[in-house]
Protein backbone atom coordinates (compact mmCIF):
# COMPACT_ATOMS: atom_id res chain seq x y z
CA UNK A 1 0.00 0.00 0.00
CA UNK A 2 1.23 3.32 -0.71
CA UNK A 3 2.26 5.79 1.68
CA UNK A 4 -0.74 8.43 2.74
CA UNK A 5 -1.04 11.50 4.61
CA UNK A 6 -4.25 12.92 5.83
CA UNK A 7 -5.13 16.43 6.14
CA UNK A 8 -7.62 18.19 7.92
CA UNK A 9 -8.96 21.37 6.82
CA UNK A 10 -11.72 24.31 7.51
CA UNK A 11 -13.81 25.43 4.51
CA UNK A 12 -16.23 28.66 4.23
CA UNK A 13 -18.51 28.68 1.51
CA UNK A 14 -21.67 30.87 0.49
CA UNK A 15 -24.42 28.83 0.08
CA UNK A 16 -26.63 30.98 -2.41
CA UNK A 17 -23.83 29.59 -5.11
CA UNK A 18 -24.28 26.05 -4.48
CA UNK A 19 -26.63 23.06 -4.61
CA UNK A 20 -24.81 22.08 -1.14
CA UNK A 21 -22.19 19.88 -0.12
CA UNK A 22 -22.51 16.32 -1.27
CA UNK A 23 -21.88 15.61 -4.99
CA UNK A 24 -25.09 14.57 -6.92
CA UNK A 25 -25.69 13.53 -10.31
CA UNK A 26 -28.42 16.49 -10.64
CA UNK A 27 -25.43 19.28 -10.27
CA UNK A 28 -21.79 20.00 -10.96
CA UNK A 29 -22.64 22.84 -8.17
CA UNK A 30 -21.06 21.10 -5.07
CA UNK A 31 -18.92 22.10 -2.73
CA UNK A 32 -17.53 18.39 -2.57
CA UNK A 33 -17.13 18.58 -6.38
CA UNK A 34 -15.37 21.90 -6.65
CA UNK A 35 -12.99 20.36 -3.72
CA UNK A 36 -12.41 16.99 -5.13
CA UNK A 37 -11.72 18.30 -8.66
CA UNK A 38 -9.14 20.68 -7.30
CA UNK A 39 -7.54 18.34 -5.70
CA UNK A 40 -7.36 15.77 -8.34
CA UNK A 41 -5.95 18.52 -10.62
CA UNK A 42 -3.28 19.19 -7.83
CA UNK A 43 -2.23 16.36 -7.32
CA UNK A 44 -3.62 13.96 -10.59
CA UNK A 45 -4.62 11.71 -8.12
CA UNK A 46 -8.92 11.32 -8.06
CA UNK A 47 -9.51 12.46 -4.10
CA UNK A 48 -12.11 12.12 -2.35
CA UNK A 49 -13.19 14.95 0.12
CA UNK A 50 -15.35 14.03 3.35
CA UNK A 51 -17.42 16.73 5.41
CA UNK A 52 -18.21 17.08 8.92
CA UNK A 53 -22.24 18.25 7.68
CA UNK A 54 -23.57 17.14 4.51
CA UNK A 55 -25.25 21.20 4.13
CA UNK A 56 -27.99 21.12 1.67
CA UNK A 57 -28.80 23.81 -1.47
CA UNK A 58 -28.78 27.58 0.18
CA UNK A 59 -26.92 26.81 3.34
CA UNK A 60 -23.48 28.54 4.47
CA UNK A 61 -20.70 27.05 6.23
CA UNK A 62 -18.24 29.67 8.09
CA UNK A 63 -16.16 26.39 9.43
CA UNK A 64 -17.19 23.52 7.73
CA UNK A 65 -14.22 20.85 8.26
CA UNK A 66 -13.22 18.25 6.24
CA UNK A 67 -10.90 15.34 5.46
CA UNK A 68 -9.16 13.73 2.89
CA UNK A 69 -5.50 11.76 1.88
CA UNK A 70 -2.93 12.82 -0.29
CA UNK A 71 -0.29 10.31 -1.57
CA UNK A 72 2.56 13.22 -1.36
CA UNK A 73 2.94 15.32 1.88
CA UNK A 74 2.58 18.85 0.74
CA UNK A 75 2.73 21.83 3.27
CA UNK A 76 -0.34 23.54 4.65
CA UNK A 77 0.45 27.10 2.96
CA UNK A 78 1.05 25.49 -0.31
CA UNK A 79 -2.17 23.19 -0.26
CA UNK A 80 -4.24 26.57 0.59
CA UNK A 81 -2.77 28.12 -2.02
CA UNK A 82 -3.35 25.70 -4.39
CA UNK A 83 -6.55 24.72 -3.62
CA UNK A 84 -8.26 28.06 -2.96
CA UNK A 85 -6.38 28.61 -7.01
CA UNK A 86 -8.40 26.36 -8.37
CA UNK A 87 -12.08 26.26 -6.79
CA UNK A 88 -14.93 29.43 -7.39
CA UNK A 89 -14.65 32.20 -4.80
CA UNK A 90 -17.77 31.46 -3.26
CA UNK A 91 -15.84 28.98 -1.32
CA UNK A 92 -12.37 29.10 0.58
CA UNK A 93 -9.80 26.79 2.82
CA UNK A 94 -8.86 28.92 5.45
CA UNK A 95 -6.55 26.50 7.54
CA UNK A 96 -5.34 22.91 6.97
CA UNK A 97 -3.29 20.41 9.12
CA UNK A 98 -1.91 17.35 9.07
CA UNK A 99 -3.65 14.43 11.14
CA UNK A 100 -3.30 10.73 12.20
CA UNK A 101 -3.99 8.03 9.46
CA UNK A 102 -7.61 7.55 11.04
CA UNK A 103 -9.00 10.60 10.96
CA UNK A 104 -12.14 11.09 9.39
CA UNK A 105 -14.70 14.32 9.49
CA UNK A 106 -17.65 13.04 9.10
CA UNK A 107 -16.78 9.70 11.79
CA UNK A 108 -14.59 12.07 14.76
CA UNK A 109 -17.33 15.08 14.24
CA UNK A 110 -18.96 14.93 18.13
CA UNK A 111 -21.20 17.82 17.93
CA UNK A 112 -22.31 20.01 15.23
CA UNK A 113 -23.37 24.23 15.50
CA UNK A 114 -25.68 25.48 13.46
CA UNK A 115 -27.20 29.07 13.58
CA UNK A 116 -30.65 30.41 12.18
CA UNK A 117 -30.60 34.33 11.86
CA UNK A 118 -33.62 36.35 11.54
CA UNK A 119 -34.23 39.54 10.70
CA UNK A 120 -37.36 40.86 12.91
CA UNK A 121 -37.95 44.15 11.88
CA UNK A 122 -40.14 46.65 9.72
CA UNK A 123 -37.91 46.81 6.50
CA UNK A 124 -35.68 44.55 5.03
CA UNK A 125 -31.55 44.77 5.17
CA UNK A 126 -29.50 45.07 1.34
CA UNK A 127 -26.58 44.38 3.53
CA UNK A 128 -27.03 41.29 5.10
CA UNK A 129 -29.52 40.13 2.02
CA UNK A 130 -28.60 36.50 1.33
CA UNK A 131 -27.56 35.46 4.67
CA UNK A 132 -30.99 36.60 6.78
CA UNK A 133 -34.64 35.75 7.03
CA UNK A 134 -36.56 38.30 7.46
CA UNK A 135 -39.86 38.40 9.59
CA UNK A 136 -41.29 41.83 9.68
CA UNK A 137 -44.27 40.63 12.17
CA UNK A 138 -43.88 40.92 16.12
CA UNK A 139 -41.97 37.81 17.41
CA UNK A 140 -42.78 36.84 20.76
CA UNK A 141 -39.55 35.10 22.43
CA UNK A 142 -40.84 33.69 25.10
CA UNK A 143 -43.41 31.57 23.30
CA UNK A 144 -40.49 30.88 21.92
CA UNK A 145 -38.24 30.12 24.01
CA UNK A 146 -41.28 27.78 25.48
CA UNK A 147 -41.33 25.88 22.38
CA UNK A 148 -37.47 25.57 21.78
CA UNK A 149 -36.81 24.12 25.63
CA UNK A 150 -39.57 21.27 24.70
CA UNK A 151 -37.44 20.02 22.17
CA UNK A 152 -33.95 19.73 24.02
CA UNK A 153 -33.16 16.73 24.88
CA UNK A 154 -33.36 13.09 23.05
CA UNK A 155 -36.71 12.64 20.80
CA UNK A 156 -38.03 11.19 18.11
CA UNK A 157 -37.60 14.14 15.51
CA UNK A 158 -40.14 12.90 12.96
CA UNK A 159 -42.47 16.07 12.98
CA UNK A 160 -39.05 17.93 12.27
CA UNK A 161 -37.45 15.83 9.72
CA UNK A 162 -38.44 15.99 5.79
CA UNK A 163 -40.42 13.43 4.47
CA UNK A 164 -37.62 12.45 2.14
CA UNK A 165 -35.23 11.48 4.64
CA UNK A 166 -33.76 8.02 4.52
CA UNK A 167 -32.11 7.95 7.92
CA UNK A 168 -33.05 4.65 9.92
CA UNK A 169 -33.88 6.15 13.04
CA UNK A 170 -35.60 10.19 13.78
CA UNK A 171 -34.21 9.77 17.03
CA UNK A 172 -31.53 12.43 17.44
CA UNK A 173 -30.39 14.76 20.46
CA UNK A 174 -30.65 18.36 20.33
CA UNK A 175 -27.87 19.24 23.18
CA UNK A 176 -28.24 23.20 22.50
CA UNK A 177 -31.34 24.90 21.27
CA UNK A 178 -30.90 29.21 22.29
CA UNK A 179 -32.42 31.94 21.00
CA UNK A 180 -30.47 35.37 21.50
CA UNK A 181 -31.83 38.67 20.40
CA UNK A 182 -28.55 40.33 18.44
CA UNK A 183 -29.82 43.89 17.85
CA UNK A 184 -32.45 43.47 15.39
CA UNK A 185 -31.80 39.67 14.51
CA UNK A 186 -32.54 36.76 16.47
CA UNK A 187 -30.24 34.15 16.57
CA UNK A 188 -31.48 30.33 17.01
CA UNK A 189 -28.05 28.29 17.85
CA UNK A 190 -28.48 24.71 17.50
CA UNK A 191 -25.89 22.03 18.80
CA UNK A 192 -25.98 18.40 18.33
CA UNK A 193 -24.05 15.58 17.51
CA UNK A 194 -26.24 14.83 14.54
CA UNK A 195 -29.68 16.35 12.55
CA UNK A 196 -31.94 14.88 10.25
CA UNK A 197 -32.41 16.02 6.88
CA UNK A 198 -33.85 20.31 7.07
CA UNK A 199 -34.44 19.51 10.88
CA UNK A 200 -32.93 22.83 11.53
CA UNK A 201 -35.08 24.93 9.45
CA UNK A 202 -38.31 22.81 10.54
CA UNK A 203 -37.95 23.66 13.56
CA UNK A 204 -37.03 27.22 13.02
CA UNK A 205 -40.15 27.77 10.76
CA UNK A 206 -42.13 25.87 13.20
CA UNK A 207 -40.42 28.53 15.98
CA UNK A 208 -41.57 31.46 14.07
CA UNK A 209 -44.94 30.12 13.63
CA UNK A 210 -45.17 29.98 17.42
CA UNK A 211 -43.68 33.83 17.70
CA UNK A 212 -46.41 35.33 15.60
CA UNK A 213 -49.02 33.02 18.11
CA UNK A 214 -50.13 30.98 15.01
CA UNK A 215 -49.27 28.19 17.73
CA UNK A 216 -48.70 28.41 21.79
CA UNK A 217 -45.00 27.55 22.72
CA UNK A 218 -46.86 24.08 24.55
CA UNK A 219 -48.13 23.16 21.38
CA UNK A 220 -44.73 22.01 19.97
CA UNK A 221 -44.74 19.07 22.45
CA UNK A 222 -47.70 18.34 21.13
CA UNK A 223 -46.07 18.32 17.75
CA UNK A 224 -42.87 16.62 18.63
CA UNK A 225 -45.02 14.07 20.11
CA UNK A 226 -47.71 13.28 17.10
CA UNK A 227 -44.09 12.03 15.03
CA UNK A 228 -45.72 13.30 11.66
CA UNK A 229 -43.88 15.89 9.38
CA UNK A 230 -47.38 17.25 8.49
CA UNK A 231 -48.29 18.57 12.14
CA UNK A 232 -45.19 20.81 12.36
CA UNK A 233 -44.61 24.54 10.35
CA UNK A 234 -43.06 25.37 7.00
CA UNK A 235 -39.74 25.03 6.30
CA UNK A 236 -37.38 28.15 6.89
CA UNK A 237 -35.46 29.23 3.85
CA UNK A 238 -32.05 27.84 3.17
CA UNK A 239 -30.00 31.36 3.18
CA UNK A 240 -31.33 32.29 6.43
CA UNK A 241 -28.85 29.09 7.97
CA UNK A 242 -24.91 28.85 8.63
CA UNK A 243 -22.72 25.61 10.01
CA UNK A 244 -20.79 28.45 12.17
CA UNK A 245 -18.50 25.11 13.37
CA UNK A 246 -17.93 21.09 14.44
CA UNK A 247 -16.55 19.90 17.28
CA UNK A 248 -14.38 16.93 18.16
CA UNK A 249 -12.88 14.80 21.39
CA UNK B 1 -47.71 77.64 -4.38
CA UNK B 2 -49.20 74.17 -3.53
CA UNK B 3 -48.83 72.97 0.33
CA UNK B 4 -45.79 70.57 0.74
CA UNK B 5 -44.35 67.93 3.17
CA UNK B 6 -40.83 67.36 3.81
CA UNK B 7 -39.23 64.41 4.07
CA UNK B 8 -36.35 62.81 5.81
CA UNK B 9 -35.52 59.25 5.34
CA UNK B 10 -32.96 56.42 5.97
CA UNK B 11 -31.50 54.34 3.25
CA UNK B 12 -29.46 50.74 2.92
CA UNK B 13 -28.24 50.04 -0.26
CA UNK B 14 -26.03 47.02 -1.60
CA UNK B 15 -23.66 49.24 -3.93
CA UNK B 16 -22.58 45.91 -5.98
CA UNK B 17 -25.88 46.60 -7.87
CA UNK B 18 -26.00 49.82 -8.69
CA UNK B 19 -24.00 52.43 -10.52
CA UNK B 20 -23.79 54.43 -7.63
CA UNK B 21 -26.36 57.21 -6.04
CA UNK B 22 -26.42 60.08 -8.81
CA UNK B 23 -29.22 59.68 -11.60
CA UNK B 24 -26.94 59.40 -15.15
CA UNK B 25 -27.36 58.94 -18.87
CA UNK B 26 -25.27 55.85 -18.83
CA UNK B 27 -27.49 54.16 -16.72
CA UNK B 28 -30.56 53.35 -15.03
CA UNK B 29 -29.09 51.73 -12.36
CA UNK B 30 -28.88 54.22 -9.60
CA UNK B 31 -30.14 54.63 -6.59
CA UNK B 32 -31.56 57.60 -7.13
CA UNK B 33 -33.27 56.94 -10.20
CA UNK B 34 -35.02 53.93 -8.54
CA UNK B 35 -36.37 56.03 -5.29
CA UNK B 36 -37.78 58.91 -7.60
CA UNK B 37 -39.19 56.56 -10.02
CA UNK B 38 -41.07 55.14 -6.41
CA UNK B 39 -42.23 58.18 -5.62
CA UNK B 40 -43.28 59.04 -8.93
CA UNK B 41 -45.50 55.38 -8.84
CA UNK B 42 -46.94 56.09 -5.57
CA UNK B 43 -47.79 60.01 -5.66
CA UNK B 44 -48.20 60.35 -9.60
CA UNK B 45 -46.00 63.48 -9.42
CA UNK B 46 -42.70 64.00 -10.61
CA UNK B 47 -40.50 63.94 -7.46
CA UNK B 48 -36.58 64.97 -6.88
CA UNK B 49 -35.01 63.06 -4.16
CA UNK B 50 -31.85 64.50 -2.81
CA UNK B 51 -29.01 62.60 -0.60
CA UNK B 52 -25.86 63.14 2.16
CA UNK B 53 -23.61 60.93 -0.01
CA UNK B 54 -23.96 61.10 -3.93
CA UNK B 55 -21.86 57.60 -3.18
CA UNK B 56 -19.63 56.03 -6.44
CA UNK B 57 -20.79 52.85 -8.74
CA UNK B 58 -20.09 50.03 -5.75
CA UNK B 59 -20.15 51.27 -2.63
CA UNK B 60 -22.60 50.77 -0.02
CA UNK B 61 -24.74 53.00 2.03
CA UNK B 62 -25.72 51.33 5.57
CA UNK B 63 -27.58 54.81 6.56
CA UNK B 64 -27.54 57.38 3.49
CA UNK B 65 -29.82 60.16 4.56
CA UNK B 66 -32.37 61.49 2.01
CA UNK B 67 -34.93 64.18 1.58
CA UNK B 68 -37.40 64.57 -0.71
CA UNK B 69 -40.86 67.24 -1.13
CA UNK B 70 -44.33 65.65 -1.27
CA UNK B 71 -47.68 67.32 -2.43
CA UNK B 72 -49.66 65.13 0.32
CA UNK B 73 -48.89 64.20 3.83
CA UNK B 74 -48.44 60.02 4.01
CA UNK B 75 -47.89 58.55 7.24
CA UNK B 76 -44.03 57.11 7.43
CA UNK B 77 -45.16 53.77 8.18
CA UNK B 78 -47.37 53.58 4.53
CA UNK B 79 -44.72 55.47 2.97
CA UNK B 80 -41.72 53.29 4.01
CA UNK B 81 -44.14 50.07 2.83
CA UNK B 82 -45.26 51.43 -0.71
CA UNK B 83 -41.41 52.72 -0.98
CA UNK B 84 -39.85 49.64 -0.38
CA UNK B 85 -42.25 47.55 -2.52
CA UNK B 86 -41.55 49.54 -5.72
CA UNK B 87 -37.77 49.20 -5.55
CA UNK B 88 -35.36 46.34 -6.10
CA UNK B 89 -33.99 43.87 -3.07
CA UNK B 90 -30.51 45.68 -3.08
CA UNK B 91 -32.22 48.98 -1.61
CA UNK B 92 -34.53 49.53 1.77
CA UNK B 93 -35.55 52.49 3.11
CA UNK B 94 -35.52 52.14 6.68
CA UNK B 95 -37.03 55.19 8.43
CA UNK B 96 -38.86 58.18 7.36
CA UNK B 97 -40.04 61.32 9.08
CA UNK B 98 -41.40 65.03 8.47
CA UNK B 99 -39.12 67.54 8.69
CA UNK B 100 -39.36 71.59 8.55
CA UNK B 101 -40.03 72.60 5.15
CA UNK B 102 -36.01 73.85 4.36
CA UNK B 103 -34.54 70.77 5.35
CA UNK B 104 -32.41 69.49 2.80
CA UNK B 105 -30.00 66.17 3.22
CA UNK B 106 -27.28 67.48 1.18
CA UNK B 107 -27.15 70.97 2.54
CA UNK B 108 -27.66 70.29 6.05
CA UNK B 109 -25.28 67.28 6.64
CA UNK B 110 -22.26 68.28 8.89
CA UNK B 111 -20.61 65.59 8.93
CA UNK B 112 -20.37 61.69 6.80
CA UNK B 113 -18.60 58.73 8.15
CA UNK B 114 -17.06 56.54 5.87
CA UNK B 115 -15.85 52.84 6.76
CA UNK B 116 -13.18 50.83 4.21
CA UNK B 117 -13.30 47.22 5.59
CA UNK B 118 -9.86 45.50 4.80
CA UNK B 119 -9.69 41.53 5.37
CA UNK B 120 -6.14 40.92 6.32
CA UNK B 121 -5.45 37.17 6.05
CA UNK B 122 -3.90 34.32 4.25
CA UNK B 123 -7.34 33.04 2.87
CA UNK B 124 -10.66 34.89 1.32
CA UNK B 125 -13.87 34.87 2.65
CA UNK B 126 -16.71 33.94 0.96
CA UNK B 127 -19.41 34.85 3.88
CA UNK B 128 -17.61 38.75 3.33
CA UNK B 129 -17.37 38.63 -0.27
CA UNK B 130 -18.25 41.83 -1.72
CA UNK B 131 -17.97 43.77 1.35
CA UNK B 132 -14.53 43.53 1.83
CA UNK B 133 -11.56 44.21 0.29
CA UNK B 134 -9.02 41.23 0.41
CA UNK B 135 -5.61 42.03 1.10
CA UNK B 136 -3.42 38.64 1.45
CA UNK B 137 -0.04 40.27 2.88
CA UNK B 138 1.13 41.69 5.98
CA UNK B 139 0.50 45.46 6.96
CA UNK B 140 2.26 46.99 9.40
CA UNK B 141 -0.53 48.90 11.02
CA UNK B 142 1.66 51.49 13.16
CA UNK B 143 3.54 52.71 9.31
CA UNK B 144 -0.64 52.98 8.37
CA UNK B 145 -1.04 54.99 11.67
CA UNK B 146 1.55 57.35 10.71
CA UNK B 147 0.56 58.25 7.18
CA UNK B 148 -2.87 58.67 8.42
CA UNK B 149 -2.16 61.05 10.93
CA UNK B 150 -0.64 63.43 8.37
CA UNK B 151 -3.65 63.35 6.42
CA UNK B 152 -5.98 64.78 9.54
CA UNK B 153 -6.89 69.00 9.11
CA UNK B 154 -7.30 70.87 6.55
CA UNK B 155 -5.50 70.28 3.53
CA UNK B 156 -5.60 70.40 -0.62
CA UNK B 157 -6.19 67.21 -0.86
CA UNK B 158 -5.13 67.18 -4.84
CA UNK B 159 -3.25 64.44 -4.31
CA UNK B 160 -6.03 62.02 -3.31
CA UNK B 161 -8.35 63.45 -5.51
CA UNK B 162 -9.83 61.43 -8.99
CA UNK B 163 -8.30 63.68 -12.08
CA UNK B 164 -11.60 64.12 -13.58
CA UNK B 165 -13.42 65.47 -10.43
CA UNK B 166 -14.82 69.15 -11.47
CA UNK B 167 -14.44 70.65 -7.84
CA UNK B 168 -13.72 74.07 -7.61
CA UNK B 169 -10.93 73.91 -4.45
CA UNK B 170 -9.41 70.34 -3.37
CA UNK B 171 -9.35 71.96 -0.16
CA UNK B 172 -11.05 69.89 2.60
CA UNK B 173 -10.83 68.84 6.49
CA UNK B 174 -10.50 65.75 7.16
CA UNK B 175 -11.66 65.60 10.86
CA UNK B 176 -10.99 61.67 11.57
CA UNK B 177 -9.28 58.49 10.07
CA UNK B 178 -9.10 55.79 12.46
CA UNK B 179 -7.63 52.48 11.64
CA UNK B 180 -8.86 50.09 13.71
CA UNK B 181 -7.93 46.24 13.90
CA UNK B 182 -11.33 44.30 14.05
CA UNK B 183 -10.36 40.29 14.04
CA UNK B 184 -9.07 39.14 10.60
CA UNK B 185 -10.08 43.31 9.30
CA UNK B 186 -8.86 46.18 9.38
CA UNK B 187 -11.46 48.95 9.50
CA UNK B 188 -10.28 52.65 7.89
CA UNK B 189 -13.45 55.12 9.58
CA UNK B 190 -13.23 58.36 7.89
CA UNK B 191 -14.99 61.78 9.25
CA UNK B 192 -15.47 64.91 7.40
CA UNK B 193 -17.92 67.46 6.62
CA UNK B 194 -17.85 66.73 2.65
CA UNK B 195 -14.98 64.55 0.60
CA UNK B 196 -13.24 64.99 -3.06
CA UNK B 197 -14.08 62.53 -5.47
CA UNK B 198 -12.63 59.11 -4.80
CA UNK B 199 -10.28 60.75 -2.01
CA UNK B 200 -11.89 57.85 0.48
CA UNK B 201 -10.05 54.95 -1.99
CA UNK B 202 -7.50 56.97 -2.82
CA UNK B 203 -5.78 57.75 0.68
CA UNK B 204 -7.59 53.33 1.51
CA UNK B 205 -5.50 52.43 -1.88
CA UNK B 206 -2.13 54.59 -0.55
CA UNK B 207 -2.20 53.54 3.46
CA UNK B 208 -2.37 50.08 1.89
CA UNK B 209 1.02 50.69 0.12
CA UNK B 210 2.39 51.85 3.38
CA UNK B 211 1.11 48.96 5.33
CA UNK B 212 2.77 46.61 2.58
CA UNK B 213 5.94 48.46 3.16
CA UNK B 214 5.96 50.11 -0.68
CA UNK B 215 5.74 53.74 1.15
CA UNK B 216 6.55 54.85 4.61
CA UNK B 217 4.08 56.31 6.94
CA UNK B 218 6.20 59.73 6.54
CA UNK B 219 5.80 59.60 2.49
CA UNK B 220 2.23 60.44 2.86
CA UNK B 221 3.01 64.11 3.85
CA UNK B 222 5.32 64.53 1.05
CA UNK B 223 2.44 62.89 -1.71
CA UNK B 224 -0.18 65.30 0.35
CA UNK B 225 2.65 68.48 -0.77
CA UNK B 226 3.04 67.53 -3.88
CA UNK B 227 -0.72 67.92 -4.91
CA UNK B 228 -0.63 65.89 -8.24
CA UNK B 229 -2.48 62.87 -7.99
CA UNK B 230 -0.16 60.62 -9.50
CA UNK B 231 1.92 60.84 -6.86
CA UNK B 232 -0.29 58.76 -4.44
CA UNK B 233 -1.06 54.84 -4.42
CA UNK B 234 -3.92 53.62 -6.71
CA UNK B 235 -7.53 53.22 -6.00
CA UNK B 236 -8.84 51.16 -3.59
CA UNK B 237 -12.04 49.33 -4.90
CA UNK B 238 -15.06 50.36 -4.71
CA UNK B 239 -16.64 47.11 -2.61
CA UNK B 240 -14.69 47.72 0.12
CA UNK B 241 -16.39 51.02 1.03
CA UNK B 242 -19.34 51.74 3.03
CA UNK B 243 -21.19 55.07 3.80
CA UNK B 244 -21.93 54.12 7.37
CA UNK B 245 -23.68 57.43 8.81
CA UNK B 246 -24.43 60.81 8.30
CA UNK B 247 -24.82 63.62 11.32
CA UNK B 248 -27.02 66.85 11.05
CA UNK B 249 -26.98 69.77 13.76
Amino acid sequence: MPAQYTYQGVVSYFGGDFSGWQRQKNSDQTVQRYLEDALAQITGIKTIVIAAGRTDAGVHARRQIISFKLKDQITAGKLIMAINGNIPKGIAVTEIKKMPDDFNALAAATRKWYRYRILNRRARCPLRYGFVYFVPYALNLQQMRVGATTLIGTHDFTSFCASRSQASTKVRTLEELAITAAGDELHLDFKAPGFLYKMVRNITGTLVEVGRGQLKGIDVAKILNEKKRSQAGPTAPAYGLTLMDVEYE
